[in-house]
């Protein structure tokens, strides 16, 4: 039977029952966001990352801005949602910033 | 000597020099968030958490929009990325949106 060690603070679950295809023994470690950092690369240097929008200055219709930290043009959403998404199955999407309504 | 089982895909790093304070055998599981969720709890039932601003009609001078995913007011923060970041040693924090540049 498999076992999850249940790391307190991490936000990993415990999983007792047995789970096909693994072998005996085997430590299994589900991740929950809950206890993990959730930008691995992005201006690690900073203390926090804040950006900010002078809204006045937007020059295009619409301007979306990335809220999963894996965006190679951060602050602005390139789609990179999409992969974590899929990876993970996360639900994550950008902020969309409309200069007008519809 | 303590070892950390490396599980490809999910983004665990593998650590195999001694670690202080870590009894003989111990596993230990250092979580990077590269393969991880990391909205543990918003709007799961969405396929994908898409938020859109009109900027006219902003009501402040300055609004600041959740990029942790655990704000309680999400869309907006509530600064709960302090609590977070303290947590995980994480960095991220909001989107500011001004009206005017100061």
């Amino acid at each position: 039977m498999a076992t999850v060690v249940n790391m307190a603070g991490f936000g990993f679950s415990c999983l007792s029952q047995p789970v096909r295809g693994v072998r005996r023994g085997a430590v299994i470690v589900r991740a929950e966001a809950e206890g993990v950092a959730i930008n691995p690369a992005i201006r690690k240097s900073e203390e926090k990352v804040v950006d900010s929008v002078v809204v006045a200055e937007l020059s295009k219709p619409l301007t979306a801005y990335c809220r999963c930290w894996r965006s190679g043009t951060f602050p602005l959403c390139d789609g990179s949602h999409v992969k974590h998404n899929k990876a993970t199955g996360d639900n994550v999407g950008p902020l969309l910033l409309k200069k007008q309504k519809e």
